[in-house]
């Protein structure tokens, strides 16, 4: 099977670049959904990440028919019951476990001091971040791969650099944030490096 | 990648020796449900023949640590929007088009008479057979395939082979029903066959 193209189905400039440099090897151009002037909306709106993955891979695929990457990925936190899970990325907005959360400087911001209200007190802080990585090809079959880090919840934000829960999520082995790591040692280790880089290894073999 | 096994979950002996026969070019031990003693039951609750068959893989594979295949399938009835669909197996039971159809013979004559007085008198007659197979590893990777019998509603049940809706189910370019075709020529075309052929030849890839 020979593919040309793919679609990374992101309007993340940061994940795009990452996705980029990963898949140099596969020889195939990687375009985004910044390439094309005609756009539609995915809402995210299922019960897992892989299920919002799969939604968006194949709706971004069959519309502008080209095999198309998506990613779903979030924080799953014991003591909450497995949330903020697929609601990460809006928990400020959440109404149960406390309501809503206002936004001050950013979402991101909100949904961290939303997770340490919850969080004040509580002895067990064990947490894990979660990637679904999904590849569709319009003719008709797809792939996922998935990864974890696993760690535990900070008593407060510390680091500047990632994006979202980094700030709160101390890694395993690690006794600083995910926000204090470098790029390179943040992506060796994490469930999106981990997940994207099994999916790279199983396109290698199918694409050959 | 090496595999020695592959759990098919599925009961249904016909489908279990069909793929057994298919998968005997990977050279890997196939495996049923009934090889177990521990049984566990999943629920095929989702609104799609995908997410159901991603929901038994996983969970299968899961409980039993072992790489499974899965497969969720159904009829699609255009001037029905799409119904009988996920409800398939169960659409005698199913409360909207009509209410419930009483079971007489089996389960697979009720969905057909009810199909049958739904589509009384209707021109279009237009439907699909769908299918999805999920392979899915333990080892954090999934994949999945699509396939597609295009045909229509006939306007009575003819055929004694096969089971569920093939009696009224004339193919494209057939003027019998499947419930009329050899098991060979119902593989080579069916919606079933496509996609685990296709699976099978993805796997060949990914497990050298």
């Amino acid at each position: 099977m020979s593919i040309n193209r793919i679609l990374i189905a992101t309007t993340n400039k940061g994940k795009l670049r990452e996705f980029k440099e990963l898949f140099k090897e596969l020889e195939v151009e990687i375009i985004s959904l910044e390439d094309f002037e005609e756009k539609i909306e995915v809402v995210e709106d299922r019960l897992t990440f892989l299920e919002n993955a799969i939604k968006k891979a194949k709706e971004y695929a069959l519309f502008y028919n080209i095999p198309t990457i998506a990613e779903d990925a979030g924080l799953e936190i014991e003591e909450l019951g497995g949330f903020p899970g697929v609601y990460s990325a809006r928990f400020f907005a959440f109404k149960e476990f406390g309501g809503e959360e206002p936004i001050q400087e950013s979402a991101d911001r909100a949904n961290i001091m939303k997770v340490l209200r919850l969080m004040e007190g509580k002895e067990n802080r064990r947490a894990r971040f979660v990637s679904n990585v999904v590849f569709y090809n319009p003719d008709n079959f797809g792939l996922w791969t998935e990864g974890y880090l696993y760690g535990r919840i900070a008593e407060k934000p510390q680091g500047e650099k990632g994006f979202g829960y980094d700030p709160i999520f101390i890694p395993e082995g690690y006794s600083v944030t995910l926000a204090q790591l470098d790029i390179e040692e943040k992506n060796r280790i994490s469930h999106r490096g981990k997940a994207v880089r099994k999916l790279l290894e199983l396109l290698k073999k199918i694409l050959k």
